[in-house]
């Protein structure tokens, strides 16, 4: 195969690095060979890629020989620790943890967003944070078209975003509630999540945001390369199994158009709009996270006027997309195409 | 008992009304003759109040006669159909639908807020919006030392809104699913709850708002005598089963001050502070609608300055609070306790 290239799956057993597995089979990426590596844990475990069955093998400085593009879907430390092995032998990595992610000489990728930021890399590109993908690329073209001076944005995210665990702490507290069992102490969240909301996501910051807060804002202004752009974000974590939603309102310089705003969702890379809200009430659609998990786009919808913007420059909608792909593997793989 | 009062309750048999038969009960409120009305489906069921079985009669116009405080939890449809003959017939009617909430001959009253506004009523008062009452005991004391001009609130509002079916429905699709049985076709909401956000609460109007975003808007201009207050409400339902919670952020005239903010609210009637963010992590303690529930008191934390507010004047919170108590049928008896 034409510049088919040898791709290292780093984090090959959790959500993220599984799902990556499989966008790389979906997009009929050219993998010359497919190594998946991973925490001492899973050596000798078997992944699947293409109906094969794959070794899984021991994550380590030593693991990235002869390896042209890593997709990076380990903790913080991990990838500390490993990157700039894999950096060093010779590997352009595209890394979904937020290590890197305010590097100034390490781009900050959303695919359809900035793609041209991805030329800029000194081996590691980053995969912003998942919310902040879903919330970029609804705001990057409004953006363009009214220049988004601040942000106010709640999250509803899913147990995905705390991983496998996450989602299988979610399922066994259901399955303990509607059994009438005692629910386990949880350790994926801070708390039981199933029946409840916990207005926590990362640690706290001394500004009393959180560090899942924090990043809407400082990756939000790199990636749309505006320094002077406010974000206020409040981030929840909901019952719910792989889509983040996020209701989300924007403070323009110019002047709003709704028609026009609309107009500029519909064309927009990467988002697809459902907002069908009749005056008779017949029928009102609008996206949903039951509904748009597993899909490699972020619907919005509910876009309108913000009526308590008197200038007139505030537009207010919903979004939401699949956490793991949209917002975690399938942008780290857009970005690892362009790398072809 | 002096001053005791004949009491009915119009629509005993809901989640409100079963709910404001508790808190009278819990208040000790000076009952002489307890009635509990509800439709001719219900009629020879019984409830209890005091440990006393109490036969459920059918609410028509004549059922009024000899009653001086009527507490009802009607839909508007009945509510304005009967509500006008329990005024002729000489009672005081605190009524939970919103049917008569703009009506400027009547009061619209959150207890603890504006409870001076009770004494210029001609027969009803009205018990606001549920997720209205859990913004206002929050707002309102904020509105008195700084002047809130702007409102922006995404609500994460609990099954429990939709009265005893929604609860019902939203257990029996989690049963379901846990047991991986197929879900049955979703009345009580717009679509299946569990797993699933739905961000419509109420029919959409001409400006494509809710009728519940809009209350936050309508209703609380009302209850802050304040005609210019400015309110994008974004109203979504999540699989939570009784404590609506809120995301709010404030606009104020006057330039704001944490410290002073925190100060009002844990000084605030009705509401109780949990906001306990510590800079190493070691613990964190924030209002989840786990453990707010079944209480009569509005949880408020997260309390921190707007960070994409340059002129200093915002202030962010998350507030939870039980829906059928605080949100409706306490907030209710409370007005009645006024009219002794």
């Amino acid at each position: 195969m034409a510049n088919a290239k040898n791709v290292a799956i780093l984090g090959a057993t959790g959500a993220v690095g599984m799902q990556m597995i499989e966008c790389l089979e979906e997009c009929d990426f050219p993998v010359k060979n497919l190594k998946l590596l991973a925490s001492k844990n899973s050596v000798g475990k078997m992944g699947t890629f293409m109906g094969e069955k794959i070794e899984i093998h021991e994550a380590n400085k030593d693991a990235f020989n002869n390896v042209d593009i890593v997709l990076s879907a380990v903790e913080n430390d991990v990838a500390e620790k490993l990157i700039p092995h894999a950096v060093n032998s010779g590997a352009i990595v595209v890394d979904n943890s937020s290590a890197y992610r305010l590097d100034k000489s390490v781009p900050l990728v959303v695919a359809n967003v900035n793609d041209e930021d991805i030329k800029n890399h000194s081996g590691i590109i980053a995969n912003p944070n998942c919310a902040t993908i879903i919330a970029m690329l609804c705001i990057a073209p409004l953006h363009n078209e009214f220049n988004v001076k601040r942000i106010i944005c709640s999250t509803y995210q899913a147990a995905s975003g705390a991983g496998i665990l996450g989602i299988n702490e979610l399922n066994s507290q259901l399955v303990s509630i509607t059994s009438e069992k005692p629910v386990g102490k949880p350790s994926a969240f801070q708390d039981q999540l199933a029946m409840n909301l916990i207005p926590q996501i990362g640690s706290f910051e001394d500004n009393l945001y959180s560090t899942e807060e924090m990043k809407m804002q400082n990756e939000g202004r790199k990636i749309l390369h505006d320094e002077n752009l406010r974000v206020n974000c409040t981030c929840v974590r909901v019952p719910i199994l792989r889509s983040h939603s996020e209701s989300i309102t924007i403070e323009c310089e110019h002047k709003t158009d709704l028609a026009k705003a609309k107009e500029i969702l519909a064309g927009a890379k990467g988002v697809r709009v459902i907002d069908d809200i009749q005056a008779d009430n017949a029928r009102n659609r609008y996206p949903m996270p039951l509904y748009t998990s597993d899909q490699d786009l972020v619907f919005v919808g509910r876009i309108r006027n913000d009526i308590s913007n008197v200038s007139g420059t505030g537009i207010s909608f919903w979004c939401t997309g699949d956490q793991i792909r949209i917002g975690a593997a399938t942008n780290a793989v857009k970005i690892a195409e362009q790398l072809k």
